[in-house]
C-alpha cells in the first residue's frame, strides 16, 4: 500500500469514525508505564546502574535480531505452538520493547520497525475474518482466542505510546481507524462474554482497552473498560468453554469489577497464584498506567491498595525457591521468577513501600522493567539494599469481601504446610475442600497433583487443557482431603460448588512451637460437618516441627478415604500389602478410575500405620491412627489414560468403613533424616515417633497421645467448638482430668497413659 | 586395665609373639600417605592456602567435636545403617583425621585420643567373636563383613602411623600384640576367600594388611599385601554371597594381581567406575604410601602407570556435571565429586603430570587430603591454574591385556552415549551385551536402570542388595539391548558369562561430524551374532548430532526384543496404542515378570515409528525402522515387586518375531527442543526428522535413508566386514550405485531415493 493511499484511506476512516484530529494530542507521550519523566531519569542513569543497563542490552540484542529478519505478519491460523500463533505472540513482545528502546536510546529505528508492524496489522486488520479454529468460547482474529487478542492490543498499546508523538497525525489517525479503535471495538462491543464477566479474560480484555483509551486519551474507551458494557445482552448462566459462568445475578462488570471480585481484601487471587501470576500483568499494567496518566481515578488503590497486597500473597503462595504452591488448576514449576511478574515486582516496589525482599527476587528475576520503576529498582540492588524473602505463616482470606474461607500456610523448619478452606476458585477450581500440601525447601513431600495440560506443548491436545483435568486434576480424591463414598465434593458439579466456601474456624500464628489452623466444611457432602485442624508441632527436645493432622467428619458414610499423595520412594510400610499381579482401575469415576490399586493390605487391627518415604534425599514417616477393619491401598495413577498425560505418581488411600455417624483420623508426620548419594550416608534414617493414639473423641473434643521412641509421650487436645483463648476446656479421661485453655493444648504426659 | 597391666601384658604378649622391640623404628613416621617431608612443608604453608586451611579448620570442628562426645567402641552387633556399625565406621574416619592433625597441628590432644581409642579396640578385640550377623561369606568382627574390618584396619594405621613415633615402646607393642598384628592375620590368613582373590574386596583386605605392614615396616606383612597367601586351601569354583567367584584356576593374587587383572591397560576397571571409585582409595592409599615409604617395589608405577590412567578413566566415565555413568551394579547420584575421590583426585594431580582439570575437581569436592598433595592441589588452585573437566570421545578397552571389549562414550553437542561392549565385569557384571545409555548434560534420557539397593538405607534389606537387583537389574531386558526370546544373554548365567566379551570392530572418534563405534557380541545367545553401531552424526545444515543407532542380528529366534529405557514425559507416538485396563506382567523371569504391559501397538505396517518424549525440559523424538507386523509394547516397571523396591519407570519395547534369518533395526534420536515451565515457552518442539528407512540390509552391508523436514535427505551406509579406512565399498542399489570408502558413510541424496 503506498503511502498516498494509506493517507487517502486514513483521511475517509477518521470522517467516517467522526475523530478529531486534536484528539491524540490531549498530553505528552508516553504516559502510561513509562513516562516521559522517567526518560529523562533513565536516561541521565544510562552506564550507572548495572541490572538496568544489562537488561537494556540484552533486549536491545533481542530487538536487533528481529529488526534484521524483517517484519512478519502472516494471516492467523494455528492454535498455541504452531508458528501464526507464536509470531503474532512474538510481535506484541517485541513492539512494547521496541518502544521502550526508542524513548531511551532516541534511535529511531526502533520506531520506525514500530510503524512499518502496525501499518502490516492495519492493512490485515479490516478484511480478517474470526480465527478459523474454532474451540473458544470467544474466538479472536488474531488468535484462536479473544485472550490472546487483548494481549495483542495491551503490549501494542504500550509499543504504540511509546511513538505516538512521534508519528504523523495522519499515521495515527490511520492506524486508530483501521486497527486501534475496531480491534477494541471488536474484544468489547463485538464479545461482551469474553468483556462483560469476572474472569481472567476479561482483565485482560478491559485492561488492553483501557490502555488504548489511554493513548487516545478517550474517556469512552477508558471507561468503558473500567466499567463495562452496560447493555451486553447476555443471557444469566451461560457457560465458556472451560465450564465457567459467563453471567450471574446482578454481576458487576468492568476493570474495577475484575479487580474486586477475585481478590480477597488480603490479596489472595480466588482462582490460585498461578492465574494470579498471568493476571497480575494486566491488572497492574493498567493500575500504574491509570496512576500515571489519570491518578484522579485513583486505580492502583482501589480496594485498599489491593494490587500492592497481592504481589505479597504471591509470596506468600511460593516455597523457598520460590515456585508457587499447586493450588486450583496450577503447572507447576511457574514461579515468582517468571518474566510475567518482572512488572508485579518492580510494582510492588516502587509503588508499594519498598520492601527489600523484592530487591532480591528482581535479582532472581535477572532483569528489571525498562521503565522507571525498573529503574528505582535496579539503583537499589546496586546499593545492596536486598533482604532475603520473606515467607511467613499466613493466613489469607478469599472471597471478595473476606469471608469465603481462605488458604493458610503453616512455615517451620523448614517445612512449609498448605492448607485450603477456600471458595471453588471459578472455573479453575478444584473439589479439594479441606485439602493440603506438605513442602520441604523447593521439594513436594504430600503433593498437590496440580494440572493435566501441557501448556503451549502443541503434540499435547494443542497445549489445552486435557481431559484428565476433569476426570482426574479437579477431582476430590486428586487431593490430601477426604473422599466420601467415592464421590467428589459438591458430586464434582461446578455450580453447587460455586454456591459454597469452607470457613476458617481458628488460626494460631504467633507461637512458634504450636502453629495451627482448624477449618471446616458443611456442604462438600450434605449433612456431613467435616473438621481438619493442622499444626506444626515442635515438641521439647525436638529440633524439627512435626505435622500433627486431625481430621474428623460427622454424618452417614458408608466409606472413607484419605489419600495421601506422597512423592518418591516407599521406603516400609508397617501394614503388610499384597501386591496384584494385575493391578485394576480403583473405580469407574470421580478420578478412581485413574488409579490402579497397586497393592491392598489386611485390615488392621487397630495399631498406627507406620510410614516411610525418601523424595528428595529425605526421609519421612506417617504415622495414622487407624480403627479395627480400615486398611490401605497403595495406589498409582494412569489406569484409563489412552494418551499417557498423567504422571504415574504413587498414593496411599487409607480406607474406612465407619462403624458410627462420627469418625476421626490423627496423623503426624514427621521429617527425620537425610541421605546423600554421593558419600552414601544417612542421617536420622529413622523417626522419633513410635507411636499415635486417639484416646478420646467426641463433636466436642478429640485427645490423641503422641509417643516417642525415647519414652517420652505427649497428649495433644484438640477443641470443636468454642474456639476463644481463654476458654477452660476439660475432658474426663480415664486416667483423670486433662484440663486447659484455648482451642488446642499439647503436653507432657508425666506417666504414659495406657488405654 | 591399668597402665600396668597394659605393659605387664603387652611385655608377655611380645615375648609370646618373638617381636624384637627395634622393630618398629627402622624409620621415621609418619611415611605413608603424610610424610615427615609433608608436615614440614604444610606447617609452613598454613595460613596462606585457603582451600588447606579451610579443609583443616573444618577437620579439627569435626573431630574437636568427636573428642567432646568421648570415644565409643560398642560391641560389634548392627548391619551397616545400624548404631555400632555407624560408630565404628566414624572410629576409623576420625582416627586418620585426629592422626593428621596431631602431625599437622602438634598438639597432642589428638595423640592421646587416638591412643586411648586404640587400646579400647585393643582390650576388646582378643576376645571378640565372629560379627553376630551371618549374612556374609566372609564374616567380620568389628563389622558383619571382613570388608569393613578391612576398611578399618587401613584407616586406623594410617592413624596409627601419624602417633606411631610419639607413642611409647611400650604403648605400640602392646597394640601389635593384641590389635593390629591378630587384626591383619584375621583378615589374611584366617579369611582367605576374601583376602586372597580377585575382587574390591581383596583390594582393600591386601591394602589395609600392607599398610600396617608399612607402618610397622614388616617385609613380611608387606609381601604377603603385595603377593598374597601362597597356600590359602580354597577349593577352584567357590562362590560369594553375591555370586562371583572366589577361586578360579591359576588365580594369581595379592595386591599386585587386584591391579593387574580389574584394570584394563587404558584404566577401566572391569566392575565399572561405581566399584572403581570405591577401589580406587585402597588402591592408591596403599600404591603412594609404597611410592613414599617403598618406592623400591615400585608398586605406583605398575603395570604401565595404570592407577593414573584409572583416575582418567573416571573423569571419562562420568556425565558433564561429573556423575558417573551408571555401568554394572551402580547406585545413581555418585559421582568424582565424593569424599573417596578426595585421594584419588589429589594422587592424580600430585603423582599424574598435573592435569589442570583435577583442579577445578578439587574445588567441586571444597575440600583436599590433609598432606603434601592436597597441599600441592589447594595451592595451585588458589594460584587459579585449574581448568574445566575435559570429557571427550573416548573407547577403554576392558581386560587386563585389553582385549576383552570395552566401553566407548561418544560426546557430541551436551550429548552422551555410552556404549558398552565389555566382559561380564565380575560378580557386579550386568547382562547387557552392546547396550548404551543416552545422557544429556547431566540428566539422563536413556538410562541404564542401575541397582536395585538402597545403599545404608537400613530398612531396606538392611542396605545390602535386594532380590530385584538379581531378578530385574542385572537381566538383559532392563537394558537398551537385544533380547531374543525373552531370555537374557548367556541365559542369565554368570559362569557362562564371565567366559565371554564383545568385541570392538572399529572406532572413529576424530571426524565431529561422524563419530561411530562399531562392537559385536557372538556368545550372548550361541549361534547368534549381534552388531551394534552407535554414531553421533550432525548433518549439514543442523547445528545439534542425532544419535544414529544400527543394530543387527544374523541367526534364528522366535520373537526380538529391543526396549527403549527412555525417561520423562510420554509426549506422543505415531503407531496407535492399546492401553490395558488391568496391566499384566509382560513375562514370568528374565525381568519380563517385573514389567507391566500398559500398552500394546497394533502390528504395524512398515512405516517408522515415530515417539517423542519430555525430560529435564528438553523434547527428544526416535525414528525406528520397523517392519510389516512389528509392534510395540509400553511398559512399567513394577510388577511382582512385593516391597516396592522398583522405579516405577517407563520402558518402550520393539517386538518383532523376524521372518528371516537376519533382521536388522535403525534408530534415530533426535535432541530437538527444550520447554520451560517458568516462561512456558518451547523452542524446537518438532523434530527435524520426517522418517527414517532401510534400504539395502544384508550380511555384508546396511544402507539406511534418513528424511528431514526440510526435504532433504540422507543416505547412510555400514560395512559389516573390513573396516579398514581405505577399503572402498560399493553397493547397487535399484537408484544406482552407491561407492564410499570406509567403514560407514553418510551423504546427502540429490534425488529423493524412493523404494
Amino acid at each position: 500500500m503506498s503511502f498516498i493511499r494509506q493517507y487517502i484511506t486514513c483521511w475517509v476512516a477518521c470522517v467516517l469514525c467522526g475523530l478529531t484530529l486534536a484528539e491524540a494530542n490531549a498530553a505528552e507521550h508516553p504516559r502510561l508505564l513509562l513516562t516521559a519523566d522517567g526518560v529523562g531519569q533513565i536516561r541521565s542513569s544510562l552506564g550507572r546502574v548495572p541490572l538496568f543497563d544489562q537488561t537494556l542490552a540484552s533486549t536491545k540484542q533481542e530487538v536487533d535480531a528481529e529488526i534484521a529478519s524483517g517484519i512478519h505478519v502472516p494471516i492467523p491460523a494455528d492454535f498455541s505452538g504452531g508458528y501464526t500463533h507464536e509470531r503474532h505472540k512474538r510481535n506484541f513482545f517485541i513492539a512494547e520493547k521496541a518502544g521502550a528502546l526508542f524513548q531511551i536510546l532516541g534511535d529511531e529505528r526502533y520506531a520506525s520497525y514500530l510503524r512499518d508492524m502496525l501499518f502490516e496489522y492495519a492493512e490485515m486488520y479490516p478484511t480478517l475474518p474470526l480465527h478459523p479454529k474454532e474451540r473458544s468460547y470467544a474466538r479472536g482474529k488474531l488468535f484462536w482466542q479473544c485472550l490472546n487478542d487483548a494481549n495483542w492490543l495491551l503490549y501494542m498499546s504500550l509499543g504504540y505510546d511509546a511513538i505516538y508523538d512521534w508519528l504523523s497525525e495522519e499515521d495515527r489517525e490511520f492506524l486508530n481507524a483501521h486497527l486501534f479503535r475496531p480491534f477494541a471495538d471488536f474484544l468489547s462491543v463485538d464479545n461482551p462474554q469474553f468483556f462483560n464477566r469476572v474472569h481472567n479474560h476479561s482483565t485482560w480484555g478491559t485492561a488492553a482497552v483501557g490502555m488504548l483509551g489511554l493513548v487516545l486519551d478517550d474517556t469512552e474507551l477508558i471507561e468503558r473498560a473500567l466499567y463495562g458494557l452496560t447493555d451486553d445482552g447476555l443471557e444469566v448462566g451461560a457457560l465458556d468453554d472451560d465450564g465457567g459462568f459467563i453471567k450471574l445475578e446482578n454481576q458487576r462488570v468492568g476493570f474495577l469489577a475484575n479487580l474486586e471480585e477475585p481478590f480477597s481484601p488480603d490479596g489472595y487471587y480466588t482462582e490460585g497464584p498461578y492465574y494470579q501470576r498471568y493476571a497480575m500483568y494486566p491488572f497492574l499494567a493498567f493500575a500504574i498506567a491509570m496512576q500515571n496518566a489519570k491518578p484522579e481515578y485513583a486505580v492502583l488503590e482501589h480496594k485498599n491498595n489491593v494490587l500492592m497486597k497481592a504481589v505479597g500473597a504471591l509470596v506468600a503462595l511460593s516455597d523457598s525457591d520460590g515456585d508457587f504452591f499447586a493450588i486450583n488448576d496450577a503447572q507447576k514449576g511457574m514461579s515468582i521468577f517468571t518474566p510475567s511478574m518482572t512488572l508485579a515486582v518492580s510494582a510492588a516496589y516502587a509503588y508499594g513501600g519498598r520492601d527489600p525482599q523484592f530487591l532480591s527476587i528482581a535479582e532472581g528475576q535477572g532483569r528489571v522493567r525498562l521503565d522507571q520503576a525498573g529503574l528505582a529498582l535496579a539503583e537499589d540492588i546496586a546499593l545492596r539494599r536486598g533482604e532475603p524473602l520473606q515467607q511467613q505463616s499466613v493466613v489469607l482470606r478469599d472471597g471478595p469481601e473476606g469471608n469465603e474461607g481462605g488458604i493458610g500456610v503453616l512455615r517451620g523448619g523448614d517445612l512449609a504446610v498448605v492448607f485450603k478452606f477456600t471458595a471453588q476458585g471459578l472455573s479453575h477450581g478444584h473439589y479439594d475442600k479441606l485439602s493440603y500440601a506438605l513442602h520441604h525447601g523447593g521439594d513436594e513431600v504430600i503433593q498437590d497433583y496440580g494440572l493435566v495440560r501441557f501448556v503451549n506443548i502443541g503434540q499435547k491436545g494443542g497445549g489445552n487443557y486435557l481431559p484428565e483435568n476433569t476426570t482426574w486434576a479437579k477431582q476430590s480424591i486428586a487431593h490430601n482431603t477426604m473422599v466420601l463414598d467415592q464421590k467428589s465434593h459438591f458430586g464434582g458439579n461446578y455450580a453447587v460448588g460455586s454456591q459454597h466456601h469452607a470457613t476458617l474456624e481458628y488460626a494460631s500464628l504467633d507461637n512458634e512451637s504450636l502453629l495451627s489452623i482448624y477449618a471446616k466444611d458443611s456442604n462438600a457432602y450434605p449433612g456431613r460437618d467435616m473438621r481438619r485442624s493442622l499444626s506444626l508441632v515442635t515438641l521439647p527436645g525436638l529440633n524439627k516441627p512435626l505435622l500433627v493432622d486431625l481430621f474428623t467428619v460427622t454424618g452417614t458414610a458408608n466409606m472413607i478415604d484419605l489419600p495421601t499423595h506422597y512423592l518418591g520412594q516407599f521406603i516400609e510400610i508397617s501394614e503388610s500389602l499384597n501386591v496384584q499381579r494385575e493391578p485394576a482401575p480403583l473405580g469407574i469415576d470421580s478420578g478412581y478410575q485413574h488409579i490402579w490399586q497397586e497393592a491392598r493390605s489386611q485390615p488392621t487391627s487397630g495399631n498406627a500405620l507406620k510410614f516411610s518415604w525418601l523424595v528428595a534425599n529425605r526421609f519421612y514417616t506417617m504415622f495414622r491412627s487407624t480403627e479395627p477393619g480400615d486398611f490401605f491401598v497403595h495406589g498409582r495413577l494412569g489406569a484409563n489414560d489412552p494418551d499417557f498425560n498423567l504422571r504415574r505418581d504413587p498414593t496411599l488411600i487409607h480406607r474406612r468403613v465407619p462403624q458410627t455417624d462420627r469418625t476421626t483420623f490423627v496423623s503426624v508426620i514427621d521429617s527425620h533424616g537425610e541421605y546423600s548419594p554421593v558419600t552414601e550416608l544417612s542421617q536420622g534414617q529413622q523417626s522419633v515417633i513410635s507411636d499415635v493414639k486417639i484416646i478420646f473423641d467426641n463433636t466436642e473434643y478429640t485427645v490423641a497421645s503422641i509417643f516417642l521412641g525415647s519414652g517420652d509421650a505427649f497428649t495433644l487436645a484438640w477443641a470443636h467448638q468454642d474456639f476463644s483463648e481463654d476458654k477452660i476446656h476439660e475432658v474426663d479421661l480415664p486416667q483423670g482430668l486433662l484440663r486447659w485453655a484455648g482451642p488446642q493444648q499439647i503436653e507432657k504426659q508425666e506417666v504414659e497413659i495406657n488405654e
